[in-house]
């Protein structure tokens, strides 16, 4: 055998990498939320192949809970493998094509995301404006789909940088009325509020999993209707992302199980996991408990003469934002409670940097006794941040 | 507080899913291989925020890590929240703009791949072909370079579905005559042999972390020299992938550490870990390690008057590609190693089905009891398979 020791042309870190050793924060931003020590442990089981015949029926697993979750019977509903941002580009991508028309609901960050992602795939953008933490009404929506008659209409259920719910009953009808596909964001509600993909005549919905499903971050969820795929199955020319071409990816996630990629195995297993735990709970008794949790929040932030952001009828439950008071530091809050209670919260995003902090309770975090502890170390970061 | 229960249209699956059971499987395909403990320990380490500063630290690290794998000074050295397939079209994405003129090395199922994606960015494709199996010399290269005098040139370093092991030195020199940048797939390479991207002059070289370097699958490295930063940031217009944009992504995994999307943190954990214990060994050792177990399979397999299909000179040592005898059954021999060893093999891909199996000593996998223990199990599994 050779042993001629193979020259290197640059040198390793120099004074090496330590241990890993990360602090025992409790996630309580804009997510990615804390991690069950169940979900961490199938985590951490040794991998498998992508096509070993054990994960294809995890596989065919996972997609059952995904449905349940999304209260949808659509049969391509899988977990992409990447953030819920990969989501938002994959729902655009195969549904747009060049020069579709696509109107957006932009009363946030993601809504405006939506816009730029869907300009790089040549959409004609319109967008249906409102004030940041705001929602639509039946009329407004009813409004634009006249006015501008998209081939599809995107709204955000759950507005990340603002905490807004936007109410979705009703849109699906008028939206088969116009002959348009509803698109909807939920990375920050899935898992945490009412959602019916079949019923409010969702065609294509994309979350994540690290928010309040707290499974790791790395896979996001996206279903289609028949309508969604049907509108891509007459696509003129193919999808433009390679990696995230539903036709591919259902030809692996299907029945044929056709190789595509290396599915993130492991994500998956946590994915899977945290599902199970929902299933276990029950989807409506885990909407219920991001509820209560949120309104006892909602309840001491008001003790501490602190306001919501979002009058109470549209508030996420899953994400609080609360108005920076007069004179009161943002940055210096946070970082009080990461250095003296190893607490992350949320600091404003885009137009609202500076103004709100973001206060997550999702998933596994949406707990009692999270709530008193961050609104005691709150009170105190007000008194004592600088 | 409200106690209505809210209602579900649709139920958990019947039955509910069992707690995760996966089998011991030793993963000698064509990857993923599977991840050492200490690696499934740093997965499973507890979430924390993508903004915090102590992750930020570590992302520091794993591209200091990355910068030494790769032999690379380059400041765009960063792992990819997705697997190596979406490195592939990350590194198209970036190189190409509409009409540009790509020469793909074709000698295998994944320099196809760059061509089928590729042409979905409107590249003007050419394909350099070889019989699989084979790889280029300098003067195929050069006269390739001369007659489509191409914006960017494509090769796969280790092609996963042949096993051969393209030689590249002295082929960055020609790029640089014929201002031609170069791209390198390393998925199957990156760790397992020398890979020197600066003094090669590889201007676009990614990988995928679940093959030679043992991490979890789901995050795939990437570099790109300021030749090829250049070209992008030269464009007339934006990358299409907004979720693949190195712009973007840059602005985050740099020192500005600006929000893009939310990385995938346990599989950055994971990947951070497995390229320590790289440093640990020392990388020469990893790829002198590769080699010397790599040439106990082939002796072995030799003296089991099994035929490698690639010549000795440009076999891959990651992985071995081995003709099926005349008689026997691919499949059923893949499936006798799995049912009865739980050994995962990889099958012959695209025009190679039936013709070839794949096997693989990738990272913590190349060692020398797996060899042991193949052979062994590969004897009786050829004389029992039906």
């Amino acid at each position: 055998m050779r042993q001629t020791k193979l020259p290197l042309l640059s040198n390793a870190p120099q004074g090496g990498t330590k241990q890993l050793d990360v602090p025992p924060r409790l996630l309580l931003g804009a997510g990615p939320s804390n991690v069950h020590a169940r979900v961490l442990q199938a985590l951490s089981t040794q991998v498998i192949g992508h096509l070993d015949p054990v994960f294809v029926d995890l596989m065919g697993e996972i997609q059952q809970l995904l449905r349940y979750l999304c209260q949808t019977k659509n049969a391509v509903t899988l977990p992409l493998s990447g953030t819920g941002s990969a989501a938002m580009e994959a729902a655009i991508a195969n549904t747009i094509e060049p020069g579709d028309r696509l109107l957006v609901g932009v009363n946030g960050y993601f809504g405006a995301r939506i816009c730029e992602i869907a300009s790089r795939y040549d959409a004609e953008v319109r967008r249906l404006e409102k004030p940041w933490g705001k929602v639509f009404d039946l009329n407004e929506i009813r409004e634009g789909l006249e006015r501008h008659r998209p081939a599809v209409l995107a709204l955000v259920h759950g507005e990340t940088s603002t905490g807004a719910l936007q109410p979705l009953s009703g849109i699906g009808e008028l939206c088969r009325e116009h002959n348009t596909l509803l698109l909807v964001d939920s990375v920050t509600s899935l898992g945490s509020v009412p959602l019916y993909v079949d019923a409010w005549g969702i065609d294509v919905c994309y979350s994540a999993s690290q928010k309040c499903l707290s499974a790791a971050p790395g896979v996001a969820p996206i279903t289609l209707s028949q309508r969604a795929i049907q509108k891509r199955n007459n696509r003129s020319m193919r999808v433009r992302s390679w990696y995230l071409d539903t036709v591919l990816l259902e030809q692996y996630w299907g029945e044929e199980h056709r190789y595509h990629h290396t599915a993130p195995i492991n994500l998956n297993y946590a994915l899977r996991e945290s599902m199970r735990m929902v299933v276990e709970e029950g989807l409506s008794e885990c909407w219920q408990r991001h509820r209560n949790n949120a309104e006892l929040l909602w309840i001491g932030l008001s003790d501490l003469d602190l306001d919501c952001y979002v009058e109470a009828d549209y508030r996420l439950p899953s994400l609080t934002t609360i108005r920076v008071p007069q004179g009161i530091n943002d940055r210096a809050v946070a970082r009080y409670l990461l250095t003296h209670y190893n607490i992350e919260i949320g600091l404003g995003l885009g137009e609202l940097a500076g103004k709100i902090w973001r206060v997550g309770l999702m998933g596994f975090n949406s707990r009692a006794e999270n709530v008193t502890l961050l609104l005691t170390a709150f009170e105190e970061a007000l008194q004592n941040a600088r």
